[in-house]
This record gives structure tokens, C-alpha cells and sequence, in this order.
């Protein structure tokens, strides 16, 4: 992202995991549908213009993870799709989701409620936890719904979700992927992952905000009670007037990573690489999330004992650094990570916890001027303590 | 709307229902909203500033109908209020809607189902047939949630709110009320109305798709069971990432009819004045719904014996107007509609509704062009009927 040292606006925006800046692309498609206007359900020309351009973004999104166009189901982004996801009606008696997901997945959507299940210290589910739980499950005659991300929001974690499948398919069950952090950064095959459902969002792809979808691997699936239910758009799945910019710009977005996934997932890789080995020498101590498994190519969380991530957060703010301790998705307070506490991260060290994340715009340069303003920050509010100690 | 009578590509909207064009204010400010990206829930400058945008909107909309700030819960859009505001979680046991609602509301949200109560033959809801309903519940020991539109999207009719507030707080209950159709063409005061909660959606007021709002008239209503949970958005009531362009966009479009309204309503009126003096001279038979009771300024729906409303929209399509046949919002089939059936108007009659809607741009000749093409496709559609018979 640009730059100007010498400029007070100047920003380094490396909290894409909470928000990606729109993409050109994304933004030329939505101010084209914007001037267009219509109705999707009218039958006039302006109506049937807009139905066009939701049909040809649903096309794309679903392809861009293997899906069939007419199992994408729009919603208003990832938390409406995860409530979609997370309900009975799909015909499961009792829903297990990872330690590790997101909110909107933790409260359970429409179950009663969510059983946790253990992760690793990485960060990956345990397969052994999940066996044990599908086990109690069957047992009692229930039939599961497993709900894992596909990777990780604070700490990129890539879980095992093939090796998940079998075991929740082994056991009768169902399995929704919540994919809105790996979209973008790493392939994603539906019928490869073997998921039922799975969960995308656009503004972490370069897409706006307001726009996500909930894509079933098969139509043979059915939700007996949807969320939003009247008007019959979205198949019956989701009423309610379609977003035709937001789809529009979606559209795109999906669009671009089609073409661009391998070249922009390299340079992240790169990025990553290079801001992970020089954090590790310039601060004694630093440590990595999840530095042993398979991590996203975008996503870093890195703590220094002894460091607060609200002080730091307010310090490299002030330095133009945008970056975020652990996800975004809250009332604005900092609390503990409930991510690394399921890892077993020991409190002193997870509330220091911050979060870089790149995406397709990010640059040597920002990587390099956070290294700067991190280890000036940390190093200061470290001395300031030693001072007060 | 701009028109050019020799071009292929000229067009005269008048399904300001269905949708409203973006109005130029919304479109700046939603522009400004894309390009400058963020997360409302970060922490940094970004985040601060996409926040900032949040609340200045919140304040703006909730203003247009006196409501106070903090009651104003972001939604996706008006099916998703509807469907937000029709939950036990607010305290009753029994839902009662009037037959003509929009189907988000007719489909009962959160409630295992929807009572329907009668309207009379202008689509009046029937003061008697609450007055009765609500006895019936009060007599089971049970609480009933009322809700019924401000004004009625297919034929304009404009409720007796504040009577039917009344009752039901006479009878210890809730009231709903959706003004997605009666915004920014009649004036609505929250408090005046006395209703406990509103819907309202930006897009029918010039906003852009995809954002809407569910307002309370007093923090005292709590809800137990919002639909989307998880993150603490929208204070708990709605979780997701906040949509800021769309969200600015409507402030934008709140704005422009806190200041425009009643100049835009006055124009409208006249438009309508104008309008429906010629159908009924211009075609022997034609009838106007709701002719007799307070209506929106800018609603027409008019049908002829012997026409059928899908043949008719297709040949006024290839003349250049876009119009509709009652609502928009289904799968795209015309079918009879229910608002009609409710006020008891014959099928026939019925079935060759059509509905013609402005807005804040609509102007004199738009009316008047629209006024030559549809005698020219009845007349025909009348005489191609005689030869056949």
C-alpha cells in the first residue's frame, strides 16, 4: 500500500484479515451496477440486467471453489452464512465446532448450542477429540454437524479438513467449512475438501463488505427452515432483495483470485517469510503462532513477553501501522485471545499477540516499515516497563 | 428519469417500488466509503474512521423518524428487520399480521407461525378484526406481537397506525411496524406513531441495496435470541461486519429526504394526481386500488377487465416503461396477488394489476409517456382479446 514517510495521513494498512481494501476491479463493477440500479425479481429490462449480473458473479464465485452456480446461496457475508450453515434444519441433531472459530460459529447459529472441540498448540483440531466426540455423538443416536474452519483467523492455522471429512462422514454426520479466511490465500476445492457446506465472505478477497455466500457441495441437501424466509429469492434459501453491487463486486473480486491466486499466494509466502525471520531476530523472545504447521501465506501472530497488545496496538498506530491483536470481529474491546487459549498459549504471552496480515497490495516496504516501527515500539514499551519495575 | 425518445436504449422507470435509483448523494458517499476501506471494529485510524461513518449514518437515519440513535440496529436490509422484529425473543407468544404484509413478514420470522388479520376492500386493516384477534390471545393467557406496514407496497394504502397502536397496548402487547414503503414519501415520528419497533430499507428511499434497519423506540425492549450472533456488532443485536459504504450510503439517502421530503412528496402527490385523472379517462373500466383511503403520494396500482397484468408488462417493457405487477420481491412468476385477494377484489380484475411507482426524480412527462404507451397496450391487448373471442 503507498506510502509517504514524511506525510502525517501516511498509513501502512497490514490488517487485512479483519478488511481487505477493495480491488480495482471489484470497485469498477460495483459503481457500474450502482448507476445501473434494478430490481433482481422485477421483469422489466432494468430488472432482467440485474439478474444478469447476479447470475454471472454467482457462476464465478462458485467457481472459483469447485462448486456447482446453482448451489452459491448470497448472503449479507460470512456471519449470515455461518447462521445459514449452523442450523438443524439440514438435518443434524447436534453441532461440534473447533475451539478456534470464529464467533459467529462459536454461538451456534440456530442449535441450541456448540460443542467445543480441542485444538493443538498449533492450532490444528484434534482428530482424536473429534473421533471421541462423533463417537459420544452416534452413541446417543444423534447425528453431528462439525463446523472447522478452513484456517485460522488470528494465527492462520490450515486445518486438516480432508482428514475431518472422512471421520465426520465415517460417522454419519455433516461437515461446514468456514472457508472466509483461506479464500484468497490458498486453493479451495469443494469436492476436493469434500465439505457440505462451506462459507465465503468478499471483503476478505478484495470484495466490499455486506456480501458473502454459503455454498452446498450437493443440491440433494436441504435446510428445512432458512433464516430469512419470503420473498423466493436465492431459491427459497434467502429472502430478501439482492445486494446487486455488493454481488457485482464479489463477482469480481473472485474473478481476480481465479486469475491471480498463485502469483499474489507467492508473494505473501515471500512477505511472510521475510517478516517472520527478522521478527525473530529483532526482538528477543518473539514468539510465532503456529510456526510448525501449515499457516496461510498471509497471516502472522507474534507476541514478546511482557507487552501488552492494546499499548502496542495504540503505539504502532500512531507510527501508521494498521494492524489488529487477534481478529476484528468484536465490540472493540481487547480480550484475551480465545484462539490461543485453546491452544494453551499461556495468558502473559497470548495478550501480547499482534496480528500482521498482508493481501494482494502489500509490499516489501510495508513489511519492512513495520519491522522498524515493531521493534521501536516494543523495545520502548519493554524499557518503560524495566523502569517501572 | 432522463428519456430519449429515438433511442433503443430509452427508458421510463416507474418501479420506484421495487427500487429506487441511487440517489447522487448515497453514491458520493458510498465512493468515499469504498475508497477509504476499513473494519468499524478495529482499533486504528481506519477502523476509527470506518466506525465514525457507522454512527454519523446511525444518528442521520434514526433522526428521520425521531428515534433515538442507539436504537438503530444496521441490518441487511428490510426482509432481514422484518425478520429480526418477528421473534418471541422480544416477549410475546403469538404473532398477528394483516393479510396484505410483504411475505418477509406473512413468512413469521422467528415465530412457528403468522395469524392473519382482515383488511377491507382498500386495504384498511380492520380495527374490529384486531380488536377480536387480540381478545382471542389475551383470553389463552398468551401475548401478542402485532405487526402491520405503515403503508402497503402494492396499492399504497396507509395504515391506521396509531388506532391499532391503541389497541394493542390496551391489550398488553407489541406492535411492529415495516415503513420500507411509506419512507421518504410520508412524513414517520417513531413516537408519534407509538410503535415499538420500525423497518425501514435504504433502498427504497434512494440508499443502496443490501443495508436496512430495525429501530426501537426504547432500549427497555430486549431481545433474547438475536438472529445473527457472535461478534458484539450492532450491541449484540446483530453480528457480522458492518457493510460501512452501504451503511454511508443510506445516511447519505436520509439525509437528502430529511431535507427533500416533503417537496419530493408534493411532486409525487401531483404526479399521481395527474396520473390516475388520465387512466380512468383513458381506458373505459379502469379501476385504481385504494382510491377512497389515505394513500402514498407516489403509488398507483390500476388494472382493466380482460387485460392480464404479465402480457401487459412485457408489451409496456417493449415501449420502454418499467413497471410492475404488484410486488417485485418473488421468484420472478406473476402471481395472483395476495394483497389483492385480501381486500377481496375479483380475480380477474386481479389479475391485470398493474403498479406504477415514483420518486424523488420522476417528472411530468415520464407520467405522460407512460400514460401513451399503456392506452396503446391495453386497447391493443383489449381488441387482440375480441378478435380471439
Amino acid at each position: 500500500m503507498a506510502y509517504d514517510g514524511n506525510s502525517m495521513t501516511s498509513r501502512t494498512y497490514l490488517d487485512w484479515n479483519a478488511t481487505a481494501p477493495l480491488r480495482p476491479e471489484s470497485r469498477a463493477a460495483m459503481v457500474e451496477a450502482l448507476d445501473r440500479g434494478g430490481n433482481a425479481s422485477s421483469l422489466h429490462a432494468e430488472g432482467r440486467a440485474a439478474r444478469s449480473i447476479v447470475e454471472n458473479a454467482r457462476r464465478g464465485i462458485a467457481q472459483l471453489v469447485g462448486a456447482e452456480t446453482k448451489n452459491l446461496t448470497f448472503t449479507s457475508g460470512g456471519s449470515e452464512a455461518n447462521a445459514l450453515a449452523l442450523s438443524p434444519g439440514w438435518g443434524a441433531d447436534v453441532l461440534l465446532v473447533s475451539a478456534i472459530e470464529h464467533p459467529s460459529v462459536l454461538a451456534g447459529g440456530q442449535f441450541a448450542k456448540a460443542d467445543n472441540l480441542p485444538v493443538d498448540v498449533n492450532g490444528s483440531l484434534s482428530l482424536t477429540g473429534l473421533q471421541v466426540a462423533l463417537e459420544h455423538v452416534s452413541r446417543r443416536g444423534k447425528r453431528a454437524m462439525v463446523s472447522l474452519m478452513l484456517a485460522n483467523n488470528e494465527v492462520g492455522t490450515i486445518q486438516p479438513v480432508k482428514a475431518v471429512a472422512e471421520l465426520v462422514y465415517a460417522a454419519g454426520g455433516l461437515l461446514h467449512v468456514d472457508a472466509v479466511q483461506a479464500a484468497g490465500r490458498i486453493p479451495i476445492d469443494i469436492n476436493d475438501l469434500g465439505v457440505d457446506l462451506l462459507t465465503l465472505s468478499a471483503h476478505k478477497i478484495g470484495g466490499p463488505q455486506g456480501i458473502g455466500a454459503l455454498i452446498r457441495r450437493s443440491d440433494k441437501l436441504h435446510l428445512a427452515r432458512p433464516l430469512m424466509r419470503g420473498g423466493g429469492q436465492e431459491r427459497g434459501l434467502r429472502a430478501g432483495t439482492e445486494n446487486i453491487a455488493a454481488i457485482a463486486g464479489f463477482g469480481a473480486a473472485a474473478a481476480a483470485v481465479r486469475v491471480n491466486l498463485s502469483s499474489e499466494a507467492a508473494m505473501m509466502r515471500a512477505l511472510q517469510e521475510r517478516l517472520e525471520d527478522s521478527l525473530c531476530n529483532a526482538v528477543e523472545g518473539a514468539v510465532v503462532f503456529g510456526s510448525g504447521v501449515p499457516r496461510l501465506p498471509n497471516t502472522t501472530l507474534v507476541s514478546v513477553p511482557g507487552t501488552k497488545a492494546d499499548t502496542l496496538l495504540i503505539a504502532l498506530d500512531l507510527e501508521g501501522m494498521a494492524v489488529s491483536a487477534g481478529s476484528a470481529c468484536s465490540s472493540g474491546k481487547i480480550a484475551p485471545s480465545h484462539v490461543l487459549a485453546a491452544m494453551g498459549v499461556a495468558s502473559e504471552l497470548a495478550l501480547g499477540a499482534i496480528r500482521v496480515s498482508t493481501g494482494y497490495a502489500t509490499e516489501e516496504k510495508d513489511v519492512d516499515r513495520f519491522l522498524i516501527a515493531w521493534r521501536k515500539c516494543v523495545t520502548t514499551l519493554l524499557k518503560r516497563q524495566q523502569v517501572a519495575a
